[in-house]
Order: C-alpha cells, then structure tokens, then sequence
C-alpha cells in the first residue's frame, strides 16, 4: 500500500483517531491509552500496529514499558494532499455567504418597504 | 460507520484520489472518468460507489450519462480535524529550522576561527 493510502486507511477508524488525540498530551505508554476503551489489551495492540506501520505513532524501544508518542509527518503530508482541494470547500462557503447577504438584502428591502407605507 | 471514517477509508485508495482529481477540473462523465484506468468499467464504477457513499462526489440524477462532480464538505471536516495537530508538524519543522540555524553558527564561528588565524 503506496504511504497516503495507509495514513487514510490507518485514520479511517474512532479507536485508532481517539489513540492518536490522546497522545496529543505527550508520550504514553500502551496499558495507559488502553484505559479509556472497552477493548482487551490485544485489540489496542492491533490498532497500533496499524497506526506504527503507517509511521502515525513511534514506540520507544528502550523503556520496558514501551510508551508511544505521535508522529506528525504523515499528518503533514496528508495537509499537503488536502490543499489541493482548498478552494473547492472555499467557494461553496463562498457561495453560501452570497446566498446569505442575498437574503438580508431581501429582507431589508421588504422591511423598508413596509415602513414607507405605514 | 462514522462519516469521517467512511471519508477516510474512501480516501484510502489511489484510484479514487485519481478520480477526486480529475474532478477538479469539472464534472466529468463515468466513462471519461475510466478511461485513463486500466480498469474495467464495473471496477470503476465500485470506486464511484465507495466515493459517493462517503459523500465525496454527487452524481446527476438527471442526465442520462449521469456525470459526477467532486463535493468539497467532507473534505473540509477532515482539514478541520487535521487541524488540531497542526501545531506538531509546524513544531517539527520549527525544530528542524533550529538545528539547520544552529549548524549555519558553527559553520560560521569555525570560518571567522580560521581567518583570525591566518
């Protein structure tokens, strides 16, 4: 699987993007980040894999306890792909806020109305 | 399934950020969309489903040769998730600078060492 298609695939799952958020808060080791899931121990092992394999996390091979910390490249190239579609999202935001004023402007118009004729 | 993991695991595939691009350039008929693909039209076609249940692209309902277009929302939520870990990537980056400032200093200090000695 080419590098983007792995990130995705590794980000396409709640537990896996929880993991991920949680280490925003720093380096922690595996028993830790378990703690908030409904989940055995083996099943968070499997989606670490997912997330070290798509080079998402780091686990430390020296410390017994082996923490994890984030890894931020793979988010990095995942913003760069993102960007391409920038002004796709932009304009329709774009097109909505003339849409907007569009309708206040109505609005205005019909309020001034009723005012000049009282 | 989650939106946003329905949008990643749609995005987790290069055939279909092929055919997200392509749509850039406008809405495109299903048979165009194939043709650069050494792929059968069926195959295709499965590809379009994944995107469009994931909300990525529409398809007319109207026209007979039902063209698709590109949709940028979900796109927009996962630049807004993504956004959380921007500091990060832009930290890393700043480390990187430091250290390449820091190599330019000593660069620096060994040549002016060098020329006070001549």
């Amino acid at each position: 699987m080419d590098t983007l298609s792995a990130t995705f695939f590794a980000l396409a799952d709640p537990t896996r993007r929880a993991i991920l958020a949680r280490l925003t808060k720093g380096e922690t080791p595996v028993t830790e980040l378990a703690a908030p899931f409904d989940m055995s121990l083996p099943a968070i092992s499997k989606h670490l894999k997912v997330l070290e394999r798509a080079g998402l996390i780091v686990r430390s091979r020296d410390a017994q306890w082996r923490p994890c910390r984030l890894e931020a490249t793979r988010l990095r190239e995942v913003h760069a792909w993102l960007d391409h579609y920038r002004r796709f999202w932009e304009e329709s935001f774009d097109r909505l806020d003339d849409y907007l004023k569009e309708l206040q402007e109505k609005e205005k118009k019909a309020h001034a109305r009723k005012q000049s004729r009282k």
